[in-house]
This record gives structure tokens, sequence and C-alpha cells, in this order.
């Protein structure tokens, strides 16, 4: 993919800044987009209109060569490193080598990304160049806008994120109840891991790989950041939250749902239908000219307006609606725009989850998230998966 | 786990510091292991003798009081946050929060790893604050020296890794041959992409996941960071490198073998045995008292008496031995410390790797690594799995 960069060269212009600069390996999805190419391990890329490569050693410069979508690539032994570790010794020849990597684009000034690390940065001031750290990350802000094709590479991932859904459905579907209210299958107690194992096995066998999911029950589902852990019971609503990563492409998908085997409780039942409607509300308020707080706002009406807390009304507050709406999805699981008190202006190609929910330890917890992309006159949900909360 | 800080509290003392600062999510090693906190959102960590965590949000609060070995955990609105972000806007508001939060323990200067945020840093200088990037950071430093439960963890994540490894040469060995050369399994071509579902279905049902995996022949294999894909043929060495982590504890196991379905050529056959001797050298330099570098050098002399280029021998070469001898393993699968050019003296309780190898994209490439623990007297190989070439 050659992405479009027509913002970095604004971005330069308008801050008169001769290079935009990253040292990070391509785990920083920034480092990624810009260079076109995947190691494990940091290197440095320049851009100043056009992309330079600059690799410690020479292990990844043959296959950055053919792979990456820069138009030079470089090692520190292209500017005299054995000489300037003899000189300066090991720490600080790294400065100059970077120096002598800028000088030789005619790079004075660079702007960085806030993560930027420290120490390339002091190193690089030591001799000179002016850093900045930029804000939001200029990158990042530009990867939040998806072409067709990475659209497309997202609504991949969510074809085998529902194949994986299912799979975990399938298993709580296919469970039966101790007496205790324990779930049970294959004769083997039905634990938070084993379904976690069966969604992962599927996302495998689907291309995908992913760092977390989680398959929370009970109290465990209260807290969202919660992964679950143990047996799980009938009757209590369980979250359900997978966010695969193509292996191929990258780009990630995100969905949740929140089930129960056996009888929700009222209260329940309840909760479910209004995050429904919250959801409803949010989907109403995406547009283009919209901003992320419109759509976060839309969410914390609805549950206000049903007498529950949420952070705007309280920001203290460890029940309720306790996180934001949403967030954009791509090469990142959580990356701009937000939906958020602070979220901006939405646009065309973005592509966001929308994720109402409530929790609280006495009653559980509950969340849906879809996953759509913005369009010139509303938005297309990308989820195919239907919402149901008694399997 | 309630690791061994004392190094850390000599290093503050040395260099009259008054607390070690991280800004990071728990992907960071460092940060998990000072804050005990598994979190995929960036936080801080302080630590000032004892150890003290901020959230910007309300999120993971509960759950840090809980979970982390932290004496105490705060979020941004303990430090008046809303209305520092009125007075100054969202971005400054960040550094006065820091600044105010440090304070409060009596903190003005702290030292930070080397890839800490340029801005969190310039933020906190803008402030009053006094932020230096340490070395290697020591932190880092710290993690390299294993208790007797992190080996055991390293252990625990090999076991699943042979496992992974047994179940890549099955299918190897249960392959049949085309007649143009490709591998066949089932009926169907014998790909890159097909052993390596394998191997991560098989470290998932073991517990483990992993980024990502190495099974590369031929050419592919030449290049050591190449992942491979594509059909597998006979008579070349496949190159298969496993580097695991266990879930439940994070810790990472790493093994490589190479092996051959059919019949190598003598080179292949020669550059193995050879490979292996280079292997037994290193061994026989690992010890408390030598250095990496010893070790690596070990290796070097091996390669280059039978007259093969080494990065030692000519630092620009592209074939022959391109890497390094081994790296540390334990929460990061690269850390410290490093069997390499530069490599400091061996401890007791380093976790390491040796892993020799000769590359040529004219033969393909041949790694073997095993993963051992430096011992008082020497080292005790955690690599419980036997080397073959052919299968």
């Amino acid at each position: 993919m050659d992405p479009d960069l027509s913002a970095l060269d604004e971005y330069l212009d308008e801050t008169d800044t001769d290079g935009y600069l990253l040292d990070a390996d391509s785990e920083d999805s920034d480092q990624y987009y810009l260079s076109g190419f995947d190691a494990p391990d940091p290197f440095i890329t320049l851009y100043d209109g056009e992309t330079h490569l600059l690799f410690p050693r020479s292990l990844e410069f043959g296959r950055a060569k053919r792979e990456s979508r820069a138009e030079s690539v470089q090692r520190y032994v292209d500017f005299d490193h054995a000489e300037l570790v003899d000189e300066y010794g090991p720490e600080e020849a790294v400065s100059y080598v970077l120096a002598a990597f800028l000088s030789s684009y005619d790079v004075d000034s660079v702007a960085v990304p806030p993560r930027f690390p420290l120490k390339t940065a002091d190193g690089l001031r030591a001799r000179g160049v002016s850093v900045t750290a930029d804000t939001d990350g200029v990158v990042t802000e530009i990867r939040a806008t998806k072409t067709d094709e990475e659209v497309d590479h997202v609504r991949a991932a969510q074809r085998a994120n529902e194949a994986a859904m299912a799979a975990a459905e399938d298993l709580l579907a296919d469970a039966t109840v101790d007496d205790d209210g324990t779930l049970t299958h294959d004769g083997e107690t039905l634990t938070s891991e084993r379904v976690k194992e069966e969604i992962e096995v599927t996302l495998l066998r689907h291309g995908c790989s992913l760092d977390e999911t989680i398959v929370a029950c009970g109290a465990d589902a209260a807290d969202p950041h919660d992964r679950g852990s143990g047996p799980l019971t009938a009757d209590e609503p369980i979250i359900v939250d997978i966010f695969p990563q193509d292996k191929s492409t990258k780009y990630h998908a995100d969905m949740t749902r929140t089930v129960c085997k056996g009888t929700p409780s009222d209260t329940v039942e309840e909760w479910y239908d209004l995050t429904e409607r919250a959801m409803d509300a949010a989907f109403d308020a995406l547009e283009p000219g919209a901003t992320g707080e419109d759509v976060h706002a839309a969410v914390c009406d609805v549950y206000e307006d049903a007498g529950h807390p949420t952070l705007r009304s309280d920001d203290r507050t460890e029940t309720g609606f306790i996180h934001s709406t949403g967030h954009g999805v791509g090469l990142d699981v959580h990356e701009l725009p937000r939906l958020s008190p602070n979220g901006g202006d939405l646009e065309p190609g973005h592509v966001v989850t929308i994720e109402p929910g409530l929790y609280d330890p006495e009653v559980g917890g509950i969340r849906i998230e879809d996953i759509a992309v913005v369009t010139e006159d509303g938005y297309e949900n990308l989820t195919e998966y239907e919402k149901r909360l008694v399997v």
C-alpha cells in the first residue's frame, strides 16, 4: 500500500521542519505505515518528502531494500560507525551516526511522535539537531482515515472475528448446567480459559492472531479490562470481546457480545435493552461533520436519562458507563479517532467501534460493540453478527 | 513475584536521583516488572524506594489497587486534572498533573529508560523536573538476572515450545514428495503457513501465545529474519524458530531447529556439523566470569577457522555468520545479556540463547538454537529436544 502522505508534507511545511523522524520497531504502527517495513528490532525512518531507512546492523538490510517502500536504505556502517565508537564510545557514537544520516539529507530539524525515545532525542539535540515532539502524532492522525483497501482489510478481519464469536457461542450453547450453576462441556467444567482457547484457535485457523481475548463472567465482567478467568456460571451475563489482527495485512477488527446461558435477571435484561438503545443513539449520531464527542454524548444521554452514572456526570464513578463510546481501529486495535469527551471531527474513512456498556460488581457487566466505517453520508456497519442475550 | 530492587536503590543513590519513572503500558516489560500490573494503555510508575502508580482515567483504578504490587495507586483526577485542563488546555495539563504527582513524593529528579516518551520528558522538564535517560535501562539490567521462579517459568514455556516443534516435525515427517520436489500433506501442498498454523495451535493448547514463528525454506532461510512463506520443498534445509510466551506468567522460551525432508546437499550437511561444533564451543565458554563477548568469539572462531565470513571478520558481509550468538530471554524474547561483540559479564541466573548459524542465498540457512541458564559453576541447558537434520 502506498499511503497518502500529503498531510505530512503540509505539516512539515506549516511547522517549518525539515523532516519527520521515527525510531521504533514495526510493532509501532506509525513505523510500519511510514516505512512499509516489518522488523522486530528498532530502526530509523526519516521522511523529508521521500522515505529513508537506517539500520544499526546489516541483518535487515537486504530485506529492507526488497520489501520496504523507502527510497533509500542504509546502515550505521555507512556512516563510519566503527570509527565513531572508537572516538566517542558506543553510546555517544549512535548520536553522531544519526546526525550524519540527517545531515546527508540536509535535515537540521525534525518533528517526532510524542512517544519518541528520549535518549535518541537528547543525543540528536546534543549534536545540534532541533527535535520537537508533536501533539497527537501526525502520522497517527493520517492513519485514522482509511483507504477502501484498508477498510477491506478490517472487513476481512471482522469475518474471522465473527467465526470466532460463533465458536464461543456454540460452546456456551452446547454446555449443560450443573446443580450449583456451573457450566459443563464434554464432561469438563467450562471456563473462561477454555472458551478463549476455542476463540483463539478459530482465529488462527482464519489467518488471525491476537494478544488477548476477554471472556468475563459475573463480577469479573464489571471491570471492562478484566480478561476473565475460571468457571463460567449460568444465569450470569458473560462479556465476550474479541479483537483479532489479520496476520497478513496487520489490520484489526473488534466486536463484543454479552451472552447469558440460562435466564438473565430482570436487571440484566433491562441493562441489555438500554445498551442496545444507547448503541442505536450512537449510530444515529455517527456521520461526517459530527464529532467523536457528539457520538459519546448521545450514549451518555441515554444512560443518564435512565438514572445511571457516567464519567460525564461523575468523573470518579466506578459503576455505570465508565469508559468511552469507541475508538478507531486499524493497524492498532486502539487508534484515532476518539469517540470520547475530547473526540474531534469525524471524517469519511474513519473506522470506529461503538461500544456502550454498564458495569457494577453487584450485577456484572453488559457491553455490546460493533465496528463501522464513516461514509460520505453516514456510516456503514462492518459487523454482520446478530445480537442476542440468551444463548 | 516480588522483584529484588536493591540494584535500583543503589542506582538512585549513586546517581543522586530521587526516583525512577516509567510511562508505558505493560507490553513494556520494565513496566510490568516494576509495577506488577498488566494494563493495555500507558500508565505512570514511580519508584522512590516504594512503588507508586498513576492512571489517566478511573478505568484501571480498582483492578490496580487489587492486583499491582504498588504501595499507592492514584488517578489524574486526584491531582485536579479537570481544573488544570481548564487553565492550560488538555496537552499541558498532563505535565502539571505529573509534576504534582512527583512533588507529592518530594521527587524533583528522575531517571528514565532510554526509550522513555519524549513528550512526557519535555513536559516534566518544562515544570522544572530533572529528567535523565539512563544507558541500558537499569530495570532492564535487573531483569537479566532471574530468580529460580522465573527460570521455572522459562522452563515451562520451553516444554510447550518442544511440543510445538514436535508437531511441526511430525507434519514434515508425514509429508510426501511430489515429482517437482514440493512437499504434500493430506492431499494439499505443505506450506510454511500450514506448518506455522500447526505450531501456533499447539502452543495455544499449551497455554502459550506468540507473535511470530519462522518456518523458512531455501533462499527464504538465508535471511535470519524472514518468517518464510509458500510451499516447502524436499532436500532443502528448513529453519524452524519458535519463541512462545506463556500467557499466565508472560515468560518466553526460544528454540530453533533446522530440518530437511529428503537428502540434504553435502554443503548443508557440512554447515550443519560445523554449526553443532560452533554451538559446543559456545557452551564450553558459557560460565560466570566469562563475558557475552567471549561466548560470541568462540562461535566466530569456529566459523572463521572453517573459512566462513562473520560480522567480526567483515562488518558488511551479508553471508556467513551474520548475527550475534545469543540474547537473554525472559519477559521479553530479546533482552539482556547480549552474547555479542559488546556483551558484558555473565552471571548466575542469566537465561540466554545459543544460536549460531550460517546463511547464503545460494545454499539457504542453517541455525540451531538452545536456551540455557548460567549457574554458579557453568550452565544448565533448559532444552530437552534432540537435534537431527533429516526428518
